[in-house]
């Protein structure tokens, strides 16, 4: 019997879709070979040999997924507040990144970053590295230690940087690439590269065409930014006048999801209609960061309307035009920015609700990274386990209502155990 | 010498007005018997002989202030997140209130809300308790206690409440008031007692005119709430027709600022024009309450404006419209939503600045209690002391971008030591 198979009991939450939120009590989680086989309120024959590990009034709910994050930003998060996206990334985001050119400052930066993320409720994450290759596989070796699954992505930027962060060429961009991705061959078993174009305005044509290039021969997974403020957005049209739409300069040079290519696009907050419909059509990844899109006053996304009309979307911390690394707090943001937009934008466009805001933290950004995100039979065994009784309370409460409260209310002291595909790391 | 007399030395911070935030590291903060008696880089000889206290490299920044919450609501915060406010009166608030009728159930809510005050960045509040005479001399039982400074309203309700939760008729609701008023004479140093009408949905005419001569007869505070929400105010208009605006119904009480009766109004989210000069002109206090405000749907209050235009305004937590007890997270939240509403609705009012929101959480909201938020000489000696060391980072930081790290990241384990007015209650 296989180390990663026991049953954990007691009080389960799931998503079964974007409305339902799946509860259980006193209920058996069976874990086989790192994979869950499902939720039981007695347990099976079958499943009696297993180690029983019993959490008592716990709640057990699927590892939280964080589909966009900026590691090296995380330094600095909560500092430098009172800017908008372009001049937050030249006045700060730019000069602290160029630190990462020196090892050892990765080093000291990276360990905390790791540290507190493994505290965290996240489970998976997509994260933005720097242009750096030997400061990405860095933060690699550090996350595969950790236990965590990621996908890490070593940032192309060939124009619009600063004076020490910029890549010389598109050229020398592709190539350091090649030599990240030859590097890493073989090397992790949790930890894996994705393409990480940092946005239009930083990729040249020449870079984006390399790029596609790449991301075919490896099958690599892409990641990057999408319509988050209005002075970036018309500056990606002058930049790339043939283009249709902000996407469509993704889509252009085959950077924009569809078949072999799943694609993450951060933000998503003023997509005109086209770039919603390719998105639909091409099955792009929404990550909505709705604390960034606050702090850095881009807007608020339409979720509301991504969920109803099927688009795959899950959460991001993004680390650190968001502040905080929790992805609760990001259920919380996402209800409370969507109950705003509804009052001051759109009225037509209802706030959304602890179920979807759930949904979209666990199984809605989960299954990027493949059966992820749910308990159902059959997903990889990610689960985190919940102690909510330093929240203390007189009258009796629903485990509904149990969850709400750790949503708007816990830290990383509500969570005693984290499990990735069935291997205990906290 | 008085045993409320001594020094810290640490770095200290405390707004010098809404624009500037004094920053001394390394400096001597006295207290002589209670009181400020400023702050200074090298210790003056008439200090010398007060016993000195060293807190290294912490910061000591005054006291927070919440100037509005509801504490029978602390039990449910967090929870029933997706009503707006009439319907959360109606299906969530009444029903709980009712429940302190119960003294035993009261003493058990409001011992976890007492605790967790005292264990929050907050020194003073202005608390709204529940209609029921003992249960509210409970809560502030527990508040002298605590040694925190607060003021509490038994409230006053005679309309629209429901079944369990309304007094029985505008007399029963005075009668009740001046029982307790009778009741607590005397008895307290650190609680004051504050009129608390709900708000005019909830009061008749007839009770409005019975609390202005309590409010006279005990020269009393006064806090409500105003224009929080849309239906609300379309409901006052229906109720007080002969009232201009709903500022106006409480104005023509006498129950609206002005001379001898200071008064505290909660949100002004939607304020007209008549409204936000007669608020200026009686020097009404208003509560800003961003949490609450983004949680009921009710939309963003023009905090700039009341700023710039030099209104009296603080910060609340409106536990449980809000559902965090820190003023620290008000703060974040403020500037936030500050953002959106520049972003959303009107690019003329700038969003607020760290500055103006740590002058609100301190200086701004502390002045309703007297000369409280500020460590000028004079200024009553409420101060914490903060230990950031827990929010790791690899690189320099200046002291503001500490504080600033400490408004978005910080909680309760930060806090190292709590003074009020010379008080270490932790």
């Amino acid at each position: 019997m296989n180390q990663n198979s026991f049953v954990l009991k007691g009080t389960v939450c799931f998503s079964e879709d974007s409305n339902t939120i799946f509860i259980s009590e006193n209920a058996f989680l069976v874990c086989e070979n790192g994979l869950s086989s499902g939720v039981f309120s007695v347990l099976p024959e079958e499943y009696r040999g297993l180690p029983i590990h019993d959490v008592g009034n716990r709640l057990i709910i699927p590892g939280l997924v964080d589909l966009h994050l900026h590691a090296p930003q995380y330094c600095y998060r909560g500092t430098g507040m009172d800017l908008e996206l372009l001049e937050w990334l030249n006045t700060i985001t730019f000069p602290q990144e160029a630190k990462y050119a020196d090892l050892d400052y990765a080093g000291k930066a990276y360990s905390i970053f790791v540290d507190d993320l493994k505290k965290s409720a996240t489970t998976r994450a997509s994260i933005f590295a720097t242009l750096h290759v030997e400061a990405t596989e860095l933060l690699m070796d550090l996350l595969e230690k950790s236990g965590l699954k990621t996908m890490v992505g070593k940032v192309n930027m060939d124009r619009n940087g600063s004076p020490a962060l910029q890549e010389q060429s598109a050229d020398a961009s592709a190539a350091d690439t090649m030599r990240w991705l030859q590097d890493i061959q073989g090397r992790y078993q949790n930890t894996r590269p994705i393409l990480t174009p940092r946005f239009t305005p930083s990729c040249s044509d020449e870079l984006m065409k390399q790029l596609s290039l790449i991301q075919k021969e490896y099958h690599l997974p892409v990641q990057s930014h999408l319509s988050e403020n209005f002075s970036e957005i018309a500056w990606v049209k002058e930049l790339c006048p043939q283009s249709r739409f902000y996407g469509d300069a993704y889509d252009m040079f085959g950077l924009f999801g569809g078949e072999g290519c799943p694609t993450i696009m951060a933000h998503c907050v003023h997509s005109s209609e086209e770039e919603i419909t390719l998105m639909k059509k091409r099955g792009v990844y929404i990550a909505h960061c709705p604390q960034s899109n606050t702090d850095i006053a881009s807007g608020i996304a339409p979720v509301r309307r991504y969920l109803d009309e099927g688009l795959h979307i899950g959460l991001g911390s993004d680390i650190a035009g968001g502040f905080s690394l929790s992805i609760f707090r990001a259920m919380a943001d996402a209800i409370q920015v969507s109950k705003l937009r509804w009052r001051l934008l759109d009225d037509s466009l209802k706030p959304i609700t602890l179920e979807e805001a759930f949904y979209m933290a666990t199984l809605g950004g989960g299954s990027f990274f493949g059966k992820v995100g749910s308990f159902e039979k059959g997903y990889e065994f990610d689960a985190i386990v919940l102690d909510d009784e330093n929240i203390r309370h007189p009258q009796p409460l629903t485990t509904r209502e149990r969850l709400e409260r750790l949503v708007y209310l816990s830290d990383e002291r509500n969570i005693t155990e984290k499990y990735v595909s069935g291997n205990r790391i906290l």
